[in-house]
Order: C-alpha cells, then sequence, then structure tokens
C-alpha cells in the first residue's frame, strides 16, 4: 500500500546532520528528519550526581523539551508525564554504549529540544544526541586518553503498523494513523539498546511484532551510517 | 543455571488475588506475587475529560504510586518519572481491551498502591487493576447492557537476562542482577499490548530478543488463567 | 438516643489488629475499627532532621495519607490542609510518650495510609501507628540496651455530640451529623496527650464538653487493652 | 510562682485595638496583645466557592501568614503545614458565629498578617479577625438588612501549664517553656467553639486540663469586653 | 492642568516615616506616601549565599509582598511576575550604595510588605527599606567599625505623564490614566542607579523622556531630605 | 578606547535575520547578532485572556527562555526571577506597536528561545520577535482587512559604559565589565518605547545618561534598517 508522502515502506524521510550549530555547548548538533528538527547540545559539568561521588565513575543524562512553536498549535512550556518518559529513554540510550569508568567523575548532559515537531522526535533525539556526545567528549580530559568512553555508537528508529503494513521512520500524519507504534534502539554493531513498541487502543500479532523489529533492525543500519559520515569514519565501530 | 530461590526459568512466584479487599472502592482486589503486593482499586466517576464531553466516549486511567513503607529504606511520597511513566503504562494496557463507546460518558480511574515491593510491581498491578476493572465496570449503568465495555482481557509480566539465562517474573534480587529487563503486556486471547525491552547499560542480541518474548507469552498465558479463575468462568475470552 | 449501628453510647466499633501485614517495613500494622482500614508502616533512617545533628537525640515523625480509593467517591492525590494538620497529630502523639534520648540519632517515621475511610482515620492512625513503633524499634540498635525509647503507650479515639447525645468512635453517617467533634489521645497510664474539640458551625456548652472528655477516656482504656494484647502483656506500661 | 514578667496567673498582656488602621481593605483591624501585633483585614468578594453556587448561602474564610521580619531569626515567606492549621482554626471559629443564609451568596475572606510575635499570634488573629468581620459587614449589601449574619461573637486565648502552673495568655518566652499549651475559642456568649490542648512532648492530668479551660474561660470574657468597647456597646450580644 | 488632588505637577504626597514600628526586626520601618503604606524590615543573616562564602562579602536582599488586603479587591497571595521585577528592582538599588565588603560575610534581607497600595509602592518599598537597612546595620558588629557598609543614601519616586503633562509620585488613579510611567531610582549625592521607563501600550518622545528625569531628580531630592530628617542629620552623605 | 573585537563606540555587531526557520510555527525567525542566537516564533490562539473575552480586542503576550546547551555552562531550566521580567519587557515593547482592535479576539504569543547566548540576548528577542509576528499576522483573518494590527515596527539594543566609554550592543564580555547597562527600545518612527537603565553595584552621572540614550538612538535605527529589508520594503512604517 502506498505511503502518503509515496516513500517505499523501509524507506527513510531525508536527513540531514549538521554538527557545531551553536557555539557554546560543547556539543551541538542540529537534526533534521523530513520536517522534524531537534537540536541537541551536549554540555560538561565537573561534578557529578550524589551517588557517584568518590566512585571514580562518570555520568550521562539527557533533557528532552518540545519549544512551544514546534507544533502547529502552540504547546505549553509545561513538563508532562510524556517528556519525562522520553528523557529517561534518551538517557538510558547513551549510557548503553558509554564506559563510565573510562569518563571519569564528570557529568554530560544532552539537551535534546525540538524545534519543529514531525513525528519521530524521540528517536531523532537519540541519534542526534549520540553525535553531540561524541563531539563534547573531545573537548574534555579523560582519566586515559587511551580509553574513550564509548564503546559503540546507537541510533534509534520508529517503526509502525499502518492501515495494516509496516511503515518505517512514521512522520505525523503516519503516526496518528498507526494502530502499533514501535522505536527501535540499536547500536552501530547491530545490539538491541531498546525495543518498545504499543498498541494505540490496539493489540499486535507476533508475526506483526517480528516484522516491525526487522524494519526498524534496517533504519537503523542507514541512521548509522549516517551518523559515520558526519564524524567522519574513524567514528565507526 | 539456578535461580536463587529454587524456581525454574519460566516459573511465576506463588500468586494470590483477593477481590473486595476494601468496601468504599467499586473494584478493590489485592494482588500478591511472591513478596509484591499491589492494592488495586478502581473508582468511577460521572464526568470524563475535556476532550471527550460530548463524544459518547468513556475513559480508562491509572495512578500508580509505592508507599513510603514499601521498600525497605523509606520510600519518599514524590512523584518522580518513572512513576508517571508506569502509570501511562497501565492505563493504555487498560485501554486496548476496552471497548470505550460501550463505556459511555463516564470515567474509571485504577488506582495501583504498592504495599510491599519486591520486583515486578508495575506487571502486577496491569494484572490486578484488570479485574479491579471488572469488578467496578459490574456495578454501573451501561449505554447497552448487553455490550460489556471490555472485548478481551489483560495481564503482565517481567522476564530478564540473569547471568546470562532467561528468567520469569523477576524479583527484586533478581531485577537488580538482570542485564535486560523486559515487560510484556498482552491479552487473553494472546495479542501483544506492549513489548518494552531495555538493556541496564547493556545491549541484547536479537536471539536473546525472540527467547524473552518467548518466556513472556507463556508468563501472561498463567496469569490469564489466574485471573480467571479469581472472576469466574464466564470471564474468559 | 439509639445508634444508627445498635451500639451503646460507650461503644466501640469491633476492633482488629494484624501485626506484620507486609514485609519490608520494620513495623508494619493493619488496623481496623469497622469499616476504617489502616496501614501503618514505620521505617527507620539513620539520619536526623539538621536541628538535630550531634544532639544524641533522635526523632519520631509521622506522615498520613488517604489512598485515592479509600472513599467511595475517589479522593485525588492532592495533598490539603487537612492532611498536614492531620500528620502533626500523629507525630506529636508518638514523641508525647517517647524518651528520643534513649532513641539515639535515627529516626523512625511512621506512615499511616488510610486504605478504607468510614470515619475515625485520624485517630486509628496513632493506635496503630503506636503498635508499629513499636514493632520497628525492636528491630534497631539503642544507645543503651536496657532503656527502651518508649515510656508509655498511646491510643486515640473520636467522640462526639450526635443529635444531642454523646457518642464513642463515631463512624462516617455519626461523624457528618455530628454538631461536635472531639479527639482524645492518651496514654496507657490515663494521662492526656491532646484534646482537640471542635463546634462543627456550632458551639458546645462546658457540660458537653465534660461528658466528651469522660466519654474519650472510657474509649482510650479499651483501646490500650487492645494494643497490649496484640502486642503480649510486657508491652502494658 | 511569679510571672517573669511580673503578671498574675490569670492576667492578660497589655492589649490595644485600632480599627481601620488600613483604608482598601473592607475591615482591617490592627490588634496588639503585648509585643504580639498582628493586621486582620477582612475583604468581600461576590462570588463564592463552587460547592456554594447557587445556594443562597455565603462563606467566611481566613488566611494565617507570619511577615518574615516579624520574628527575631528571618522567617521564610514559604506556608508550611502550622499555617495551614492556624488558618483553618481562624476560619472555623468565624463561621461557627455566623449565620451563612442571612450573608447570602457573598464571600469574606479575613487576612491575618502578623507583623510582630511574641506568642498568641493564634489567638489574637481570632479576636482581631472578629472585629474586622464586623466592619467589613456594615459595608455590603445584605438578602434581609434586619438579619445580621453574626449571631454571637468570637474570641480567643491561649493558656498553658508553665513550670506546673497554670498561666493565661503566654508569650513567647512561656510559650517554650510550657509542658502543656491550650487555645480555647469561645463565644461572648460563654460557649465553646475551639478547644485544643497538646502536650510539648509531655502529657496532662485530668484536673490539669480542667484548670486550663477554667483560666481559658476567664480570659475570653476579658477579650470579649475588649471587643465591645471597640465595636461600641451594641455590638454585644 | 490641575491634577485630581490638586497637588502641583512636581509635588509629591505627604510623606510619613515611622521607624522602629515592630520590635523583632533588626530594622523595622513603617512609610507611608499618601495612602500607599509599605512596612519595610531588615533583618540579619550570618550566612551568606553559596556564591559569596569565603569571599569575606557580605549580601544585601531584598523581597515585596503585597499583602493581600492592601488593595480594594483581595489580591491573591500567589507571587507573580510582577512581584520578583520589583523585589530584583529594590535589591538592585540598595547594593548601589552598599560597600559590601564592609559589611563582611553577613546577609541582610529588607522585606518590603505593603499594607496599603495606592500607586508607587515599589518606590516607597526602596526610600523606606534603606533607612530599615541603616537602622539594621547599626545593630550589627562590622569587620571595620570605622568602615560603614553605606556609602551613600538612596531613594526612588515614580513620575509620569498624566493627560500629556509630566506629574510627580502618581497615585493610582493617576497611575491608570498615566501614558508614561517611569521610576526613578538616585542616590543622596544626586547620582542615578536605574531609570526605568515604560509606555503603557503607548510610546514617548525624547523631550517627554528629558522632562520626566528632570521631575524624578527633583522628587528624589526632597525625599532624600525626608531621610535625612528621620535618621538624623549624620545620615546625610 | 579601543573595543575588545575592534568595533568602533557606536557600531553594531554582525547581523543575520532568516525567516521562516521552522515549518510549523505561523512566523518563524532565527536572528543572529555576532554570537548570540535567537529563535523566536509566533503562535496564533483563537481564545483570549479572560479579562478580554467579549471585547472584541486581541492579546500578545511573550515568553523568553534560554535552552540549557546556550551559555557555556549548562543553565538550568527552572524559570527564574530574570526571565519573568524579560518576558514582560518583550511583551510591552511589541503591544506598544499594536492596534489590538484591529486584531481582533485571537491570541498571539511570540516564543523567544535563545539557542546560543553571547550578551544582548533581550534585545536581541525584541527586535526578532516584530518580525515573526509581522510573519504570523499574514497568517491570518482579521476583523478589517484594510486595517493592519500594527501601526509602528519596533527594534531594541542594549548600550553601556564600558571602562568609562559608551558602547553599542554589548557582547558577553564587555557586559560583563559595563558598569552600567542600559536596553532602548524605540519605533521605527523614533519613539521610546522602554528605557532602562541600571548600575551594576555601581551608579552614573545624568551626563552618562544622555550620551547612553543617543547611542541606543543610533543603535536601533540601522536595527529598524535591518528590520525593513529582511520583511521588505512595504514594512516600513
Amino acid at each position: 500500500m502506498a505511503r502518503h508522502d509515496g516513500r517505499k515502506a523501509n524507506q527513510l524521510r531525508e536527513l540531514k546532520i549538521k554538527r557545531r550549530f551553536t557555539k557554546n555547548a560543547a556539543g551541538s548538533v542540529l537534526i533534521q528528519t523530513g520536517a522534524t528538527t531537534v537540536l541537541c547540545t551536549a554540555s560538561v559539568e565537573s561534578s557529578v550526581p550524589p551517588w557517584l561521588k568518590g566512585s571514580g565513575k562518570g555520568w550521562i543524562t539527557a533533557e528532552y523539551n518540545m519549544l512551544p512553536g514546534s507544533t502547529p498549535t502552540r504547546k505549553s512550556r509545561k513538563v508532562d508525564g510524556r517528556t519525562t518518559e522520553i528523557q529517561r529513554l534518551i538517557g538510558r540510550s547513551l549510557r548503553a554504549v558509554a564506559d563510565l569508568e573510562a569518563l571519569g567523575e564528570q557529568m554530560i548532559t544532552v539537551d535534546c529540544d525540538v524545534l519543529d515537531a514531525d513525528g519521530g522526535t524521540r528517536t531523532a533525539s537519540i541519534t542526534g544526541a549520540f553525535i553531540a556526545l561524541v563531539d563534547a567528549l573531545q573537548t574534555i580530559v579523560l582519566p586515559d586518553p587511551k580509553k574513550f568512553p564509548l564503546v559503540d555508537s546507537v541510533a534509534a528508529v520508529s517503526v509502525g503498523l499502518v492501515n495494516g503494513a509496516g511503515a518505517l521512520d512514521l512522520d505525523y500524519i503516519e503516526d496518528v494513523d498507526a494502530a502499533v507504534d514501535m522505536n527501535v534502539v540499536m547500536t552501530g554493531s547491530g545490539k538491541f539498546v531498546e525495543v518498545q513498541g504499543a498498541g494505540e487502543e490496539a493489540t499486535f500479532t507476533e508475526e506483526e511484532l517480528m516484522k516491525l523489529i526487522q524494519l526498524g533492525k534496517h533504519g537503523v543500519k542507514v541512521l548509522t551510517e549516517a551518523q559515520a559520515k558526519a564524524l567522519g569514519k574513524k567514528w565507526l565501530w
């Protein structure tokens, strides 16, 4: 069945990645997938959360936010449950590929601020946040310069069942129509980090679940290549 | 590899379900799985959220809370990100098997208060909340008495990779040890509602993902039987 | 004048006390008086509030909360003025029989969560909290093992003027009807801890005040015996 | 035993009442008892709380607040549990002598802002609030001009056990020393509105309780005369 | 053009300054300009904000608040944007004439609580706060007793364009009518501290701007003389 | 005296204005002055604040926010007093050139989110917000299409005394050094909207005040030309 914008079932939207978009943050990446635009900035702090003090380990966390003007109807600045859920997902995804001991006792916060929202903001945030994180890590002093605090890359994509058919990288129109929505977070080496599939007041069969997982795998593979291209070859794990 | 409490890999903890535990709420279920105890109460309100007014449709939502004394170290009453994430999951799971038009313009809130926490509180909440919901629905006037607002049952279980092996219904000790933690929410008829699998600062292979999904399927099947037993046979979909 | 449930003026509702209702908290008591059910858990922390640091003295405090499902109409989780007033009363009542120096620099928080509300929740909380406190104190290391941090027992009951007559241990129906409502908190040895009597948009005479105080004295005496029975004889002061 | 400021056991501190202290509020009373100074202003609103809409009844409520500069050590502006407890007491005390139907559907809020605190701020607030309320009621249109919305006067005083002896109208030094602290709220006609007696980490006997009640009765009688003098004789009930 | 209360364009309202209005605060000034009444209290704390710890420097800050009864229609106690804006202005104004090193590591908070509001509350707050600050500084121990922590006096006044004409010290009626509203904060020695001029949904010409600045200069000069009179001559810089 | 970046005293930083930077908001402008970057989006709502309902008038308001990554040290997302002060200034500035009756009963919110901060963020916000507002107004239906809801343009610039000399459009380094900091908001036709000058723990003379006003006038004139160039000539008032 045809998608409303003419894409194939397993085709991503047009992807643009712009590193060093702003100057003050240690890492700053503007990532655009179709009409979704997210600014990911990574900031370094020399102190860690209380429970890590004296442990020799660092911490990586994330905050996610949609700017009021990012949606056709203005979005209030109030933090809601969806926001906290998403920023916890981004933080976990980044830490899954990190070596927090190699980071030493410093904290990196990656802020993902959505400037324009057209579906897939949380997965674009993860894909862009990883690049901002790499850039920030290159500006800091590490305990052991030979031990980089990342052991793999990470990227994410949404997949879903739209009108009964699997579709990769849903935009807002498809997202609203989708009976099932799944986010797949994977590493550059092909391991899974998170799989979150949910029926929207609907359910799905095991067969459909398997199909969506395969679509997600494919999407992350293409995104990983784009990350490596943006960062330069040596950042390919 | 043996589990610390002697269970088999695919064995649930001892399950107890007590209906009508308290008197004031329309539905009230005390569910215990091992040392995890959750009180699920379902309350009915005659008004719906603003966006449903005049639609003829009802709403089902959930709140989740851990009592301060439910953990060995006292838990503060402050609501955190984890709490909002869990109550959103419970609400979505209940709505996935509901026919909100058959409910008419009334709202049911299921409160899941954890009295004792030993792992698996969110999945026990879903399994117990469904029963409290059934009980509450039997106390109210429906638009069409022949059209019950539930079209299927729903239950949930946690699975995980502990010391490299799959394990069903993790208790707290296993949960801390688990490299991967997954919650599987399914209907009595064997459809998936949600699958949430996450590495704890770790990743997992596609093979491991498949194994966990199978373990979860098995667990939900046993839980569905227990729900039907507690409610009486006619509640088997 | 007859009471609606057939009780005599000076008769308590049926009382049930269940110790160790949950496993994680150091003290855990389920207390039921008629259709009012409160779970009292006592948790121990090794640090005290800032103003006691270095004093050698401990602290005992309480939190009170009604679960949303504890009332026929669902109660929102928001903390209101009534809640803070009640938890301050419970804390003061427990400290009135405590020897905070004998406790040493540790803090005990007793959480009183109302599972089912049918009047008298604050007084049932005090009566149950005392037992949970005793249980928790038996699990901890004291500065001087021969000096137990409690010097008396404490229990509480509500009394009121219903249709012009004094009545002990009001249930919800009587509470709504009562022109005057009084809470009497006393020790096992017959001393007063708190007396709080208030007209509900009404006033009362000195004679009525005296009558209510006597009814309260009687009620606490019976409750003290029930506490001693639950705890074992050696806990009778 | 002598009191530190030379007063007799049953003697109030010097009392000053200044009506119309500020111009904007409908009622405005500066009340001083010793070094305690409270500004009580009564404001009228033409709408009532939601639960009274359409009932034909009005509402009287109170807010209590200590200015940061009212204590020797600056008090933060944050609202604490003590504050909400006190403002609920003031509101109940005023409503106990009010005829809310005679008020019609309008709301009066009495704000008690403590400018200088030296003990007894909540009881001085009640005594002053009543006068501000009378003044505000004279500025408004009533449903039936012949039916004034107050049926009695109300005043309050603190009493306590200081060094084993009863004492009336405690100042801050005595309040800190007192083993038992009691607030007595009564009407001009000698009825009780509230009696709140509490041991400060101490207990009290029935005999002591009776003595404190008598001291309170005496104090309120003197305060009632002062209120009538400030308002003019016709305000004596 | 005549002003509604008969004042000349460059005439202040009647000014009353009462020092030591309350007893507990180190400095306490009741300032009245026309029907505007503000209580300014200055409290001393021995600790400074974190960023000054160990610096040897002190800090002076302010809080501003309107009591609910200060306006004809009761004002809610909620803090709004206007409040924070005003208290930042008062704090900056006081610090502009302070020598924070001469103060040593202590903090003074000046609380400006508006008891009656008839326009010009923020400027009356600054003028009164300065006097309360002087009084508080005389009660404390300074690092070098010969070096007083104030190097000049500060006072403030509002000016505005009302019906096209300049007017000094606007009351509420004029404030509502004014097309342009300006606050001028100056020192006793004739230096500017802050100039804040804003059109109320209107604009103003350079000529009008200059005229308002001259009116403000004149007003502050008269206020400075009143401050010196209240404090005694030696406080004239 | 030379400026650290080689600019003349009356020279602005390099200015870039990019309209339609994002797609969802009705107006969207990325404004850059030197290393300061602000995204201004204007959103339209069909309802107005309660106090304007039924008045036939519209409303224009603004929100200001610095993204966490906009500063070298990460800025927390908490709203502080400075933020509310700035967004009130932006809102007033836009309304000063608006004809709210010509807008009809609709509300426009301009969100100014600072992506990169190097001084002058509030003045850049005003200059950019005006352009976003013009763009948004062209997308909506007006009561009278011939009556555009703007009667003039508005722009703003900061000026200051740095090392004793006046300087236009301060960057962060100069801002920190400045003894006096002033924001000048003016219309395209040369009228003043706001003048806010403040000594940073310092004072300034009348002569210095006059000099800064002249510098500000010059700066706004250049900015007005840039706005007209971005919008097209017909937008020159």
